[in-house]
């Protein structure tokens, strides 16, 4: 017999961009959520043929109109009653605030029964110093982030949404406290923060092998209650990870909460009492299982994206592909190569290998 | 640890329809494969808040266009390797046109080396005695199956393609015989066959509470070969059970070829050769394995929906519920209740607890 569902019974609306041929967005997040044991209802914001990593991609983007009538469907028939919503990329700023209309109304749904819907909103804007969004998607975002329970940006996003440059862990901290309080989001995890380009106080950098990844839920008082877990860093460049690491987490955040206390699911945005040490939180708790599956997942994918492309490629007998040059069919070829294959590893989804543990991290101990 | 995957490594071009909530078309039938191991490419033909048996939906139907132009996306990227296509419902002639397209493109590609693509063909017109679909949707089908290797249509779109009136078990043979000549297609399996009604040949009928399955191979001369599959039929209606049949088959009947023979794998559509009996087919060993999985998911499916009626309904404290009137939401509920528990109870369709045989079928056994 194969193995039972592996998360609670969860049920989550997830709206992300889908695309037709590899593993981004709602494609990434719906299939690893479903192998998990997760039911997903799956709004797709963009129907892509494929993700933008390959530098050319054909589809249509749904209109803020097109999102929220297919809402409104599911409204009409009562298909509403979600433990969590997942959202994630949205194509406009309208979207962004039409998204953040469907989170709010499930919010007032359930305002009477604390803590049986959990809003985990990923403020996809860019990566790398760079906003691949227009520029009114930004104020957009920081409007509908004060409802969200769990923002999940990249160090990028939270500069642009804390306004602090992240130069250090001191900055990194700075970033989350004023995250905390200005938007009033309970819990934040910075996925992928590279600090290896420090140079001001090199002993606390993260070395250019490690990937860090910051969390904190904020105390009754405000303040942030850190936790950091590092994992090596896989030497590739693989598209979707963080919508991975957010589906990871929508399936092991809820299972952590209902492990931790009977009162914690029951707690408006499962906030942990003041006496939970960071790295008791359930929080920190799903995030080392996370890397973990993440970590498996990845070192496989890697394995076999040098395997195929040390295979000898076959001569492209294709009239499309014959007129593309050699180094853009490299890029293609390279970029199929690198997609994650969540679903011959679902195994790891299920159950890692490898054991990650969070460190706490006091603001006090940080270097100035 | 876990099971690893369960079928051999499958690439599929999935294009059907898409519902954020709930399991029909490709969302039913993408998560069941990629339950099963299979990596899936979605092409989605409309995307709708849910499906139709709530007899109210919201959403937007793609064009021919919209679809073509997905595939194109994918086709200049060089991402259409696959190993086999599912397609089911397409919302309009031309849509069924263009999938078709699709399907023939990449059987091109792939005629070199025979068997390494293989196209299942749902033909999603109607059931029960009854057309959902355009009257040109008719005749664009029929066109377009001719290219499929194997085709899943119910007891009515049989009788549609074949013009054959099904009342008996050898008019039953006469279809699969007409559509095995007509169309050129070399696997046929007709799903849900409901003889009960029949009074000519009592003694031949199928009992109200067996579900048979009725499938053919054809021979090098081009005549059938029929095998047939009783299970015990659940006293619920279902949707989506289509979809998840011709799923289950994808990975299974690829899973079974690979299994028989190292030369059928690289023999053109996987045809058996004439001495292999009906029984033996990989299509039958694949679709008593189907069955097997369906009936333990649709059982599980049925006690969680009795036990979600039975359950005090909770009161409706939504603005758009408190307008519609009690059958209606009645109707709603009972739909929901019924929608396939497909993610739960995954580990069914990876190792079912069931099992079923199939039994030959000669047409000159028949009673006429």
């Amino acid at each position: 017999m194969s193995a039972d569902p592996v998360v609670p019974e969860t049920r989550v609306l997830a709206i992300a961009s889908h695309v037709a041929y590899g593993y981004v967005g709602n494609k990434m997040a719906t299939a690893v959520m479903q192998l998990l044991g997760c039911d997903v209802a799956a709004l797709n914001t963009v129907h892509f043929s494929n993700h933008t990593g390959y530098r050319q991609f054909k589809g249509t983007r749904a209109t803020a109109d097109e999102i929220t009538t297919i809402y409104e469907g599911m409204r009409q028939s009562n298909l509403t009653d979600f433990d969590v919503m997942l959202s994630g990329y949205a194509p406009s700023a309208a979207a962004v605030e039409a998204v953040g209309a469907i989170g709010m109304d499930l919010q007032r749904k359930t305002e009477k029964n604390p803590g049986s819907f959990f809003w985990v909103l990923d403020p996809v804007m860019g990566d790398q110093g760079r906003l691949y969004v227009n520029d009114d998607v930004v104020p957009a975002y920081k409007k509908v982030i004060h409802h969200a329970d769990l923002i999940l940006p990249n160090q990028f996003e939270a500069e642009v949404l804390s306004g602090v440059k992240i130069t250090s862990l001191s900055t990194l901290a700075e970033a989350i406290s004023a995250i905390h309080k200005t938007y009033n989001v309970p819990h934040v995890i910075i996925t992928s923060v590279q600090l290896s380009d420090l140079t001001t106080n090199p002993s606390t950098t993260t070395s250019p092998t490690t990937l860090t990844v910051i969390g904190s839920t904020t105390r009754s008082d405000g303040s942030p209650r850190l936790f950091r877990v590092d994992v090596p860093a896989l030497d590739c460049y693989f598209s979707g990870t963080g919508d991975m690491f957010a589906a990871l987490t929508v399936a092991r955040l809820r299972e952590a909460v209902f492990a931790a206390s009977p009162t914690l699911r029951t707690t408006r945005s499962w906030v942990s009492p003041d006496d939970v040490k960071a790295t008791d939180l359930p929080l920190a708790q799903s995030t080392v299982k996370v890397l973990a599956s993440m970590h498996n997942v990845l070192e496989k994918t890697m394995e076999a994206r040098n395997a195929e492309l040390a295979a000898t490629p076959t001569a492209p007998d294709d009239d499309a592909l014959a007129q593309v040059d050699a180094q853009k069919r490299l890029h293609l070829r390279q970029t199929k190569a690198a997609e994650v294959r969540v679903v011959r590893n679902a195994r790891f989804l299920r159950e890692p290998t490898v054991e990650f543990h969070p460190q706490e991290w006091k603001e006090e101990d940080l270097p100035r």
